[in-house]
């Protein structure tokens, strides 16, 4: 009746020996950041010295944007009704979905078709990301990874390209989303700034992370930052007070220099 | 009837700004690493650059386990299901509770108490230990962050301590814990050493993180692991297979140096 | 290695049998209640008619209050991310903890309590209410089932009342209930009324239920209630949207009979 | 600023008064069975006295069905950590998914696409049937809610369609699954029995319940289960075991009748 046994490639344990992905455990702690770990606990590869970093400013760049975005809230509700923090957490990381985030997936997709089709007829990436723009129009769809609710120039994306660039990351993925940014301004005159997410997709996709693992990239960046909320509420708030998503004040450091 | 503005010390939103914790998100990018967000996201300031590697090396140490914690097998008892990604994330963090990560936060209240009470009755820390050590005895309690189910030498353990001595982190919180472990050996002839949770309590101690949080620490390092779990079991098993927490084997790479 | 094979006693398998609590599940169906079937899964043994016409009314009492509960917020707000139904739920019962719903647990206990010491001194009903009360009052904590933010005479409390009183469930526990809330009333001169809360705790002790399981048979009594508002958020709200805890309104179905 | 006050059609709350769906709790509570008010809550109409006594079958069905699915594990696990029994239950619905439960929807779609195409082109139902299998052979595609792993007659479908038959609830959907039924038979040689998850499907069907809340009827139904399972892990197991899916036996009462 018994399964045979079955395999896994990611962690093996041993009595006094714990091997990650082929490395001992106690040889990566002190020698590479979280960041690293992370890449190669996903991945299966430590990340080069220039990815290891280009990651680092990603999981920052997505650390915490706030109270209104609903993994934030749901967290919140969950420990105002006298939930642990790991209820909280379990309730933030559910609604990170879809609409939360889950941007990121479909922008990757996006922007690897785009590249991909790119080279069969033979395109120029201007040609290319006109021909989606008009696909996405077409079909009525949102770009996914451009535009934002608050930013018109988000600080994150740019600060990731310019990273991006001065590693030498920034390849033909993140070239399509700018020629997708360029082409909206000249089918619109409008621009739509590609947001943080979009960013992220399209740093994704330079170091060839697996695009189901988007949300996944974006639950660990954020995952701090529901923890410092959970604590915020679990210690400074009433329970069970009404949480108004919009009347919310900052009440923290006045802006300081690092 | 509206409840008055409520207040929040984290992050400030404003068009084109990010401010956390007082920084500009885009001044910090680039400039620390994630570990140190994280730090900073809690904590309300920055580490150290001593701390900053002690984190890193601590979040390393726990990034995962294995197929056996229970956080592994609700994850993939989830995705096996057909649930996606954040569904099984969600269940992973669930079963990180009491019995599983909660060690860090009772080791942690175990070494306060007894720096703490070590001061007022002027005490060294060998007395201080066995008076821990006999009050743990009469009420029957187990030791929390001591002793391990596979590991004897947890080498964790060994090199955080390692790292945090290096570093000058080790305080008179490592020194309890170090000095309950003698206390047990020479109470009972038998070493049952600190476990991975009950060095990073005592790292934890000595850099002030509230002992409420110290959970939410495991589960911020144990989630990319449970990533790679959920993505292997999505990617490579077969949907509704019998999960066996027993008979399992490691397939992965051979050990290798960085 | 091999555990030794462990025990359950809750629901046996075989091939074209299935076997609850010792009944044929087919010979259950279309004979019994799902309220009926409830209380055999959780307490083993099936309840009397007057008692299986208790939970129905009981469990029919708090299938919804509207969406100011933590567990319709959270779920809704998981919901308005693009989450499907599951996580929704989940998110929902999540918030279903100490300050929501878990006042049941508490008044059980209180109850219980009460009930027990009447007996060993000999004491009167009022005398022992008053003696809870008093002890209430010196450790300044709130009674738990007692007193509602919205209603001064909870019209679910008074038909759980009234329908246990008919059934003849109503006994010594309901009994102490009542005195306390006496008690409260000469004491400070106003009335705190039982609340739903209260009403259920004091039934579930009349026909023993575990009061670990209080919170239990409340998020069996919610839950339909959650899926009703999930399904509303999906089929009929934006995503995305400011979920205001104040400002709605009902505006479904006129008042009508039966 | 602020969004306009949004509107829910579901309960309505007032000092002293609960309206679900128009109705007032208090009315509704003696009067009406749990699963009438699930039904109400959810469709927003009261059932006829047979379609309740049909939802309390299908809901007795499938509150429990051991061990082995996955929902079960999750909770199980989860609780075995140390976690209370919210969380378990939390975990135990994100593990009712689409390989789990989630063929009731999928069953619902086929069934009513069916039902929907027999009458255009106006076909006999083995007509429709014999091309709905056809069409699922072709894609290669298993048909939703056929088959089972343990049972080859399961005792639940059979029961549920005679209630169903006696009722006068049995109409052309139910007519349909039995014809697929056949269909499969005449094609193969061999039965692939409608499994509880199909005839609930049907079932579900006739009574036009929305399909996207087939999976949440499920959840509800099996949620006492759950309950019950979370509860002898608490009570009766020691924590961090090792749960095996397999080796485990029945040891609760002995066949019995009502």
């Amino acid at each position: 009746m018994k399964e045979e046994t079955w395999k896994t490639a990611i962690t093996k344990i041993e009595p006094n020996k714990v091997i990650l992905r082929g490395y001992r455990i106690d040889e990566l702690m002190g020698q590479i950041t979280f960041a690293q770990a992370v890449f190669l606990a996903i991945k299966g590869e430590l990340p080069s010295e220039k990815e290891a970093r280009m990651i680092d400013a990603m999981l920052v760049s997505s650390i915490d944007h706030g109270v209104t975005p609903p993994s934030c809230l749901a967290a919140r509700t969950i420990a105002s009704a006298g939930s642990p923090l790991n209820a909280a957490l379990a309730g933030g990381i559910l609604a990170i979905s879809k609409h939360h985030g889950g941007a990121i997936e479909d922008s990757m997709k996006m922007i690897q078709e785009a590249v991909q089709r790119k080279m069969e007829p033979n395109k120029t990436e201007e040609e290319m990301a006109a021909i989606i723009l008009k696909e996405y129009k077409e079909k009525n769809k949102r770009l996914p990874g451009f535009g934002h609710r608050i930013h018109t120039k988000d600080p994150r994306t740019i600060k990731l390209f310019q990273i991006a660039t001065d590693l030498g990351i920034a390849g033909e993925h993140v070239g399509m989303a700018k020629a997708i940014e360029d082409a909206v301004e000249q089918d619109s005159g409008k621009r739509l700034p590609i947001n943080v997410d979009g960013a992220i997709a399209a740093l994704l996709c330079e170091m060839e992370f697996p695009s189901e693992l988007a949300n996944g990239f974006f639950m660990l960046a954020r995952l701090p930052g529901l923890v410092a909320h959970v604590y915020e509420e679990q210690t400074k708030m009433k329970p069970m007070r009404y949480i108004d998503p919009k009347e919310h004040e900052y009440d923290g450091y006045s802006e300081r220099k690092i």
